[in-house]
């Protein structure tokens, strides 16, 4: 029904064109089918509105990656800003973990503070689904805290590794079978090299030469990710 | 000579191995040639201490791309955050604006504000150039104020316009003489129309189905041109 034009009934076309003195070209809310479109006047003819029905506004779509983004708790807000921008950007889920360095330990209300911040940003950037939200006590537990068969990658400052680009290309090729990757940032002091042994297999992965903030590596880590899967 | 190994003189071997009780492995600083090193002991034979001298630590080069973000005044110390984030990332250049819309005004004392941020966050990152900071009137002038020879995009939300990524991906391509763009992203309230009309000639970029904060997309398009270009 929507992009359709239809013909409005004698009498919600008096009301329309009599009462309302709508002209051609306003903006007007019809009800049908149980659900309300937006429309315009198109015309009136002999007393009868014609009105254009406006597509409805279908939320966006997913992402074609489920994206779970592994942040450290950081001092200062600075983890519900984390949590803020992940979920504007479309990620499927965000795991908040514990580091064993530079520890922010979250307080009692911790995870209602995060969820607060998951439904008014999913709100503002008008995305159908929230992003789940998972506390970890380890970087191993939230590695663990993705689906499954998740792709699992470790963002690693002044590593020699594969940079991040170039692993979320290979991801992203149609041939390869990785719908959902979970990635993982660590704090202000880095991992701990016990911490990243407790993990099990992941790939490591650079952002390049310069030191991003803690703040800053999961926002790049996961725009290059999504932009590799024709998000952006 | 970094990278190498030297043996030290006696009376330097002594003072190490005697006075310091250096131990093979401990990590030292050695000065030569007017320069200071990193070094580790390596072993101690016959009363000579030899130390490997480790590469010297380079700033990362720039990237490939000089990348000007143009980005509107925001309230609430969003304005510096969008600074810290942009230099981190290795943008040649940040403009501030003031957008027709939502205009945060900037105080007499901001340009020195942001500065310092520049400063900060070019440390932090290890790059060993500063960010040029310009502050402009308006959108065009903020446009005007990046390389003449820059390629300009404006980013618009909720268009049907390309999005930014197949943009990047055609200036990436090395065939395309784009050695500098300049990407402006708009306030909450959005891009006046005639605020975009007197800007002169730009390509139009979408970030998109999902609404991203103001001071969430500068971010998004810097790393998704950044990425473009190799750089993550």
């Amino acid at each position: 029904m929507p992009g359709s034009e239809i013909a409005l009934s004698p009498e919600e076309s008096h009301h329309l064109l009599r009462v309302l003195r709508a002209c051609p070209g306003d903006a007007l809310r019809v009800f049908g089918d149980g659900r309300e479109f937006a429309a315009s006047l198109v015309r009136s003819q002999r007393g009868i509105a014609t009105v254009a029905l406006e597509p409805r506004l279908e939320p966006p779509p997913p992402p074609r990656v489920a994206l779970w983004p592994a942040v450290p708790f950081l001092k200062g807000g600075r983890t519900e800003f984390l949590v803020e921008k992940l979920t504007e950007m479309g990620v499927a889920g965000i795991i908040a973990y514990s580091a064993a360095r530079d520890v922010a330990r979250p307080g009692q209300d911790k995870a209602q503070r995060l969820q607060r911040v998951v439904l008014s940003a999913s709100k503002q950037c008008e995305r159908a689904d929230l992003p789940a939200l998972v506390i970890a006590p380890t970087l191993a537990a939230a590695l663990g805290a993705a689906p499954g068969t998740a792709h699992r990658v470790v963002l690693i400052e002044r590593s020699e590794s594969q940079r991040l680009g170039e692993v979320a290309a290979i991801l992203a090729t149609p041939a390869s079978p990785h719908p959902a990757i979970v990635f993982a940032t660590g704090p202000e002091g880095g991992f701990d090299p016990a911490e990243l042994e407790a993990c099990g297999p992941f790939a490591a992965a650079s952002l390049g030469p310069r030191i991003l903030r803690a703040d800053t590596a999961p926002l790049v880590a996961a725009a290059v990710i999504l932009h590799a899967y024709g998000e952006f």
